[in-house]
């Protein structure tokens, strides 16, 4: 019998993580693994391109996971700066271009995985494309920020976006040195929370020393003489800029999947089933930042952008791919981050995403500690909770606070994927040592506070 | 209508926290609160002693959740240094003595709540009460050690016990500056956890300086010619001692309970129903480190003396005295602590609490970070999970690690009480951000090794 050839699109998290889990489970004469990339770089960790940025991380390499020589040493057959430039779905085959040599070829293929990831948004601004203004979407755009900052003689950083991208980009430019502007259009920064978590983000930042600025479109990137960017416009102002950086976000990258039929979500995603199967395709999956997922509280299917999940993706398609069985049943919205010392974690719905589905609800917000509040260090910190009205079930979490504080949510995600009432996550048995907690968890306290008002509400 | 009289025995967290509850819910005229402490302190942290010892808190006062005063102010007649003597079940009445002038009275009750605690255990050894040596039970002990540790001219301490306060304790002691012996009987320290991860707190002890010793049965305690403390014997050995701390468990304090013929589980702990009503009484609620608790994983009863279980029975025993209604459902078996830099966490069975009630199951050992590698300060830990077998239900994890690592317990402690596979376990929606976590976290590590070992035992 000759060997099945599988064919990935894509050579990041998803992707490579795919093609890794399906080669442990069936070996090269069993089945052939061809994976393109069109960047310089495969398996590397988009998520830590802040932190190298920022001088957390000094090396680039260490961002990579693997080397395209460990995947070929894997019998792998991941072809660099190799772009896909077409499905032929009914054909089981792909068109590729070798961007170095401009030469195209087709390959068949009995299974497909499409992992091409996420484009970051990049409005059609006058300037936007001057040097000096960066995305940090993939290594090559690090580098270039990493040279720009280094050679840069002014001290002016204007980062348009205040998601997790942005906030992460304003704490690495500081560590630079550089007077941090934060333009964004909402009311207050990290819109995936709720407004009342966002000032309270928008505060911590303020008191570091960034401007934050919301309510400001900006309308025109301005270069200078040399044409280099020399500032940024919004409608009402101009903002100083020696390096602008882009945090505004990404869509899903399915231009390709697109063209070819293939089915897409309302984010522009695609859309698959339990085990990451393209919907109608038998020979068709997808994985990562180019898909949607099912949101387990909404019951919708939304876009996230986020490494963790591409990783799982990239496993249950290998596992799936390579003869086993798994599924990746959805996710509850987790996500954490950080400026500098203030950590910001966010669960299950806003109010606002809550409300749009039809749920209504009750929301508190305590105020506890990470640990006793007689032991050293206890850092303050800010939980919002959402729960149903009538159930008492469960719907969301959002975190602000000191050392301790993001990862507090993992209790909350856990919950809200077990469909938890916060009455049952009162007497939760969480960990509790003076060190690590005070005698209520800070989870726990905001429960306690949600009991509360869900009686009071019925 | 003349108030109800509700009467605690015991003002300590479980006792105190249900006064506080009740009275929230209920004004004085509807009911009157009466509570019996025979000690000299009220509403404190037990849990913090090791750290006041140590040095981390500094102030006593500090472990002080609220004043007899602050008590009075809510109109809780809490009676300090009165020890309840009797129970007279069938009469509705206790009999109380004033410590300070002998005089015993009796007074009726409504509602009786016993929060008597735990005592530590103290062998009948030779030397067992010689100045010198300690227990950490109470504040009264913590100020009695420290000023033992500030008179004492020798360095050398010896630690009898290597549970949560054995470990705590023998960190506080190398903070003095002392020579620190830990003796204890098992194979390894934390026999709460398996003995192949108490190993690793073996070696982490011992690297700090620790001289940590297992299988050592203490035979006496020797006195010098002053008449304090010189040295702890085992059967074959003498160790130098300045000062001894006991650190050997506590057992339930219901010798009041047992005489009044209360029903009593294998530990010596009352036995309650889920609202923590004394099993067959309706007007006798008991809760806190005197009672047994539902172990949800084993469906057995087992004693747990922890402050934060001592307050949630409260808590609940609060609500159900104050006319509202409220229940505890019983624990899964977390616990964590530290030794130094080093944090050990545990939920759940180990492999022996497993087997003795019937389960058969498979265990794992992941190895990971608490971080991304790349990310600075990321510190390494070791998770053990154990899944039952055919069905991959999670049974239990133990986490020993740097920093970061013991409130990630906190993630199999839910999903035990979901009652959750390790293969759900796998594509949990945990928070990931470079700084707060691997793309892995490091407990979705050990499940995906657990759902392997599962499906090979099929």
């Amino acid at each position: 019998m000759a060997a099945e050839r599988m064919v990935v699109v894509g050579g990041d998290a998803a992707g490579m993580t795919a093609a890794s889990q399906a080669r442990r489970l069936k070996g090269r004469h069993e089945l052939e693994i061809v994976a393109f990339e069109r960047g310089h770089f495969a398996s590397y960790s988009a998520c830590g391109i802040p932190y190298w940025v920022g001088g957390d991380v000094s090396d680039r390499d260490d961002l990579i996971a693997r080397t395209p020589r460990e995947h070929a040493e894997r019998d792998i057959d991941l072809r660099m700066r190799t772009e896909v430039r077409e499905l032929d779905v009914p054909g089981q085959r792909v068109l590729a271009r070798d961007l170095e040599t401009g030469r195209e070829t087709w390959t068949g293929y009995d299974k497909l995985v499409l992992a091409t990831g996420a484009s970051p948004l990049r409005p059609p601004l006058p300037g936007i494309d001057a040097p000096g203004v960066h995305g940090v979407q993939s290594l090559d755009d690090g580098q270039a920020l990493i040279d720009t900052l280094a050679g840069s003689k002014g001290r002016h950083a204007v980062v348009i976006g205040a998601g997790y991208i942005g906030v992460e980009m304003a704490e690495a430019l500081l560590r630079h040195g550089f007077e941090v502007t934060v333009l964004h259009r909402d009311e207050q920064p990290m819109s995936t929370l709720d407004p009342d978590m966002g000032r309270l983000v928008n505060e911590a930042m303020t008191g570091m020393g960034i401007t934050v600025l919301g309510g400001a479109a900006v309308t025109e990137i301005r270069t200078g003489e040399d044409g280099r960017v020399r500032a940024v416009a919004t409608r009402d102002s101009e903002y100083p800029a020696d390096v602008v950086v882009l945090g505004i976000g990404v869509r899903p990258r399915t231009e390709l999947a697109e063209a070819a039929g293939l089915p897409l979500g309302e984010s522009g995603g695609l859309l698959t089933d339990l085990s990451m199967r393209v919907r109608g395709h038998e020979d068709i999956w997808a994985g990562g930042d180019c898909v949607e997922v099912l949101d387990l509280v909404s019951g919708r299917t939304r876009h996230i952008a986020l490494g963790t999940h591409a990783n799982k993706h990239g496993q249950v398609i290998g596992a799936n791919t390579g003869g086993g069985y798994a599924t990746f049943p959805g996710v509850v919205g987790t996500a954490v981050s950080k400026v500098c010392d203030v950590e910001i974690a966010r669960t299950g719905l806003r109010e606002k995403e809550a409300r749009a589905v039809g749920l209504r609800f009750v929301t508190v917000t305590a105020e506890s500690t990470s640990r006793a509040g007689y032991y050293p260090g206890a850092q303050t910190m800010t939980v919002k909770m959402t729960a149903e009205r009538g159930t008492g079930r469960l719907l969301g979490v959002q975190i602000v606070g000191g050392e301790g504080a993001g990862k507090r949510v993992d209790v909350a995600a856990v919950a809200l994927t077990a469909g938890m009432t916060v009455e049952r996550m009162t007497v939760l048995d969480l960990g509790y040592a003076p060190p690590f907690s005070p005698v209520w968890d800070p989870v726990l306290v905001a429960a306690r506070k949600a009991v509360r008002k869900v009686r009071e509400a019925n």
